[in-house]
């Protein structure tokens, strides 16, 4: 489901052609506004048909990786390539791939897209089908018949997911709530009423009022703080001294990491050029070339008539980043935090504003970077303990009913945590029970409050993470942990387990679904060795092993192939960056991910990406009703014989040790 | 390995038996340092070979579970029972369990103990059986040379496990540490030699020197913030104006929560009588009877003449209690951290403290309790977002070079995070190696510095949950999520999963290795519904899926049966508290919780113990060189149809709403 929040903010004109300052200059940066509306005025000018055309993603072309990494290295400021757009459009029927030059204010190429799929649903279209209904007379009449006030309805476009159908028309399915008493919509569904809403028509092309479902009463659905007895939240200060938060266009410098973000219309916050200060080393070393979330697939599991459509692809169909909301100061992001504002455009391909669409801060959970005690010398207590302090890099994507925080934490000791929140509401189809012991067919879900099922659902969240270990020519390497019986060599012993190390050839040996936990995933850099001769690596650390009950047969799940396996390894290319592909809205699947390492690509060695499934399934319960406490899933990739030792601490004593 | 901490704090003598005052009297409140007086004075008083008698465990003899919640439910503070203690000692080579009756100031019961394994290992004990070696000549020979100055070695006690021995007589290996130029010994260990010491006679049995191998230089061992270039912390000062911690004798109320915090020698901190207050119902409701750490089994993978041993038990060979150490506030809690004193006796039974045992913080990580940006209704950005705050309870229980920070993490929304830190010294091997290309043996692990193994191991941690939900009759509950075919009823999917749920009936279908996830643990009180009729319940969310890879039919991993699942159902038994059972050292495993289970006992609707098992493999890396940065793990208890709804929201709205 869809977020209309954009159209909330005024949309920035911005008349200035600034031209790119080289000074802050980085090949990275996103489309700032006035390159936004740069590229408006370009397609404007050019586009003869523009009368009808509709802009659904513009985001930037980024420079080849070798010209970024060559940048990087020379920090070679003269030799700056030509900034470019990468826009879709839509008009005459047709979606359009076009690719903006903007330092020579025109378009370099304009390509029919002929594949399955649509692009973005943008907010503004979903607004506009989302009122149809309030001048359609079958819906007057559906919500008279029901009693119900026209003004307290609410309407909310759904994706129609994809099974099977050879050529499709651009729609939405429609659904309406009913507030009356409440601000939390979604917990008053009415049901019974299917409404198709044909985009590129612009027109209701399918009304069906079935049945007459009770709808869920207004009380207990209140979640607002204003409303409550008492403040639910606490007041909290908190003053730390820790390494500054360095934040220089979008670069961010703190303690040893340096790291860009980004923003874009459909990732959200991009992440990119990770790098970590080595003291021993006296340089800065890369860990991750660009990491972002690379889908979302929510699947609900009930097969009624207007559910079992709702297989939704919020990235894909939705836009993670057209989706992204504005932070809250000391409500979603403490005190100390800093914000960052993302920059998209709107329908009608003029720039507009999300505030505070990213936020970071230091970390202080009350957790130790390490401690000991050392009791063993004689007649001395000696105790270690460092408190720790990470940064967080937050943002938040609303569908609708559903919230999805994502952090990316950087932490002192090399490791990258991410986590992903789930909050907001959840998707409850309203239904005649009151009492679970009335319930004696399949309902899809669990009664959570008074005719109110919430469906069984999962989320999957793909991730994209291009690592680039000291350099881009890396290998995927299992670490299996392996039973080894011992066999009469006199030991008293009779097992113990030993690494058994694989170093992954292609593509389909890479793919794994996460299961015992009895193997390590590494990415290592075969040409660089510690110290001591072990490969740097960094390790991805999964906290879930959730895997997909979908058959994989099924048309959500061919399209969502991506969640088959949590992990997948292919060779870095530069158009393989949405696990899904780019045309999610209806597409058939045939360009994602898992069609991609059909070719069974090398990656030994290689400029390499990974992609991590994180997955969660979602039975609801009473205490998600009616606003859902959060919940949390996440991984790590974790420094492993990166550095020769823990890299906080000198290599060599900085002073005498002196042992009194 | 063992702590011998204790002795650098002076014994309490604490000379005044005051009685119990009944104003603060709690059933499970731990012995007093006069309680502990008391029982010295009794056994000194009443055992005539005392000139021998060694104190191994004391603690409180709990009174029976339906004295204290009729104890509870009535506040019937007239009827209270004698307070008791039950007593491990030795003397004249025998283990004696005793019972003292407080209020009598006499011994209940005195039995000798036959079976298999020894009590707790002391740290007085250890200390004088690593002074050994240095008044045996053959060892100062052996330091000689090697070129060791005697003044740098330290000795460590370690226990040795079993391995289908007969009668073995009480002993410890004595391994040998070089600090010269550090006081990180545990990275110079100095590898050949064996010693065992037998414990009872406190004399050296066996001594062999069979290589001299380069000790790993110092160089680089050092992880004291002070000798660092700069400081390694930050400073933090924070303030939350949340809910008051009030801690009353050891009962401890915080936002709905209200438990009871206690100290025992074995266990540590011990939580129990968790409930939580239920607006709705104006009642305070019943989760946890007991919870605490019921064994930690860290077996190594390196077979070598001096390793192969090294399966140790943590809590049941050194005690989880004897071992916890002082917390460092501000390093390992907050500014805003309160502290609890743990109370113990000493191997002559007489009492000491650990002062700073235990910290109570309320905790703010900078996440949300929840969030939603409502932005379906026209005209309005609505964005509700709660700063979560925590209430922690931490220890640390150093095991010379590892130390496990466990925190019990309780939550507004009524759950509780069981947290376990790993962090300190690796145990490492010295061995001739210097690079990775010279090994073509197996080495039982990785070179992680110079001359330095970093061996294979694992962390099986087990927990003692005693879920009385609403009461102590419960059933454990598996809610498989299960795939479902469609066929041909016209719907256009052809799978979705649905719950399948099963009671379990007895403990041999209730045990569990974790794998797919695909399955949700539940605790269950069937004969309490909420309102809408669903079984109040808890769900077990582990993160972990970690199992062992030793052989089952190894004689470590027989002592550590409990491993073999991450989950077995108990019914209640008082008896059954630890899961290697209490005479845990050199013990045959032959009372333990996989024993205990053969009798497959019925579980349903019964009063019910639930044991999880948390594991961590660890193949060490270099990052974890000379200190390990703290490695986590851990799990949810979570409610789960619980409540009838979020449970910091109002049920009804609490003044009339109004959508303006």
């Amino acid at each position: 489901m869809a977020s209309s929040l954009n159209l909330l903010f005024p949309l920035l004109l911005i008349s200035i052609f600034s031209s790119i300052s080289i000074a802050s200059y980085h090949p990275l940066d996103p489309l700032s506004p006035s390159e936004l509306t740069q590229v408006h005025t370009i397609l404007k000018k050019s586009i003869t048909t523009r009368r009808n055309m509709t802009f659904h993603y513009v985001g930037l072309d980024e420079p080849d990786k070798p010209f970024v990494q060559s940048w990087l290295s020379n920090n070679n400021i003269k030799n700056i390539p030509p900034r470019k757009a990468f826009v879709i459009v839509r008009y005459d029927g047709k979606t359009h791939e076009i690719v903006v030059d903007l330092s020579t204010n025109s378009i370099s190429s304009n390509k029919v897209y002929k594949g399955s799929g649509y692009p973005l649903l943008t907010p503004e279209e979903q607004t506009v089908a989302n009122e149809l209904p309030f001048k359609y007379p079958p819906f007057l009449a559906s919500m008279k018949k029901r009693g119900l006030s026209l003004k307290e309805v609410v309407c909310v476009s759904m994706s129609i997911g994809w099974f099977g159908e050879g050529k499709t028309s651009r729609v939405v399915k429609v659904v309406g709530y009913y507030m009356n008493g409440t601000v939390n919509l979604y917990m008053r569904p009415i049901e019974g009423i299917t409404i198709t809403v044909d985009l590129d028509q612009m027109k209701i092309v399918e009304y069906l009022d079935r049945e007459i479902v009770t709808i869920p009463k207004a009380e207990g659905t209140e979640y607002r703080e204003s409303k409550q007895d008492g403040p639910l939240g606490s007041t909290i200060s908190m003053k730390m001294n820790g390494q500054k938060i360095n934040v220089s266009g979008h670069t961010v410098r703190w303690d040893n990491w340096e790291f860009h973000v980004s923003f874009d219309m459909r990732g959200g916050a991009m992440l990119s050029l990770a790098s970590f200060y080595d003291p021993d080393k006296d340089e800065r070393r890369q860990v991750i070339y660009q990491g972002h979330v690379a889908e979302l697939f929510v699947p609900y599991m009930d097969l009624t008539e207007d559910w079992y459509y709702r297989t939704f692809f919020d990235s894909g169909e939705f836009g993670a980043g057209l989706c992204t909301v504005p932070l809250e100061p000391l409500r979603d992001c403490p005190e100390n935090a800093v914000y960052l504002d993302g920059h998209f455009v709107g329908l009608d391909g003029t720039p507009a504003k999300i505030p505070n669409a990213m936020c970071l801060f230091e970390r202080y959970a009350g957790n130790t970077l390490w401690r000991h005690t050392e009791t063993a010398i004689a007649g001395k207590l000696l105790t270690e303990a460092i408190p720790e302090t990470t940064l967080v890099v937050r943002s938040v994507f609303t569908l609708s009913n559903y919230d999805y925080i994502v952090d990316w934490e950087f932490k002192r000791t090399g490791t990258i945590k991410i986590t992903t929140g789930l909050s907001g509401m959840l998707e409850v189809r309203a239904d005649k029970y009151t009492h679970a012991d009335q319930i004696k067919e399949e309902v899809y879900g669990a009664i959570i409050a008074e005719n109110t099922l919430g469906t069984n659902h999962d989320h999957f969240l793909s991730f994209y993470l291009d690592l680039d270990i000291d350099g881009q020519a890396n290998s995927f390497v299992k670490n299996k942990l392996t039973t080894k019986r011992v066999n009469g060599n006199g030991s008293k012993r009779k097992s113990y387990w030993t690494v058994v190390s694989e170093t992954v050839k292609t593509e389909s040996e890479a793919k794994l679904k996460l299961g015992s936990g009895n193997t390590e995933l590494l990415v290592v850099n075969p040409n660089k060795k510690t110290n001591v001769g072990n490969s740097v690596g960094y390790r991805l650390v999964p906290e879930s092993v959730v895997g997909p009950l979908l058959s994989e047969d099924d048309y959500p799940q061919i399209r969502a192939a991506f969640s088959n396996y949590n992990v997948w390894v292919t060779p870095y290319n530069k158009s393989e960056k949405y696990a899904s592909g780019i045309y999610v809205d209806q597409g058939h699947g045939d360009d994602t991910l898992a069609v991609w390492t059909l070719r069974d690509r090398e990656i030994e060695n290689k400029d390499i990406v990974v992609w991590y499934t994180l997955g969660f399934h979602h039975a609801p319960h009473q205490e998600d009703f009616p606003i859902m406490p959060t919940l949390t899933g996440g991984f790590e990739l974790r420094p492993t014989n990166f550095f020769d030792h823990n890299p906080l601490l000198n290599s060599k004593p900085s002073k005498k040790v002196n042992l009194t």
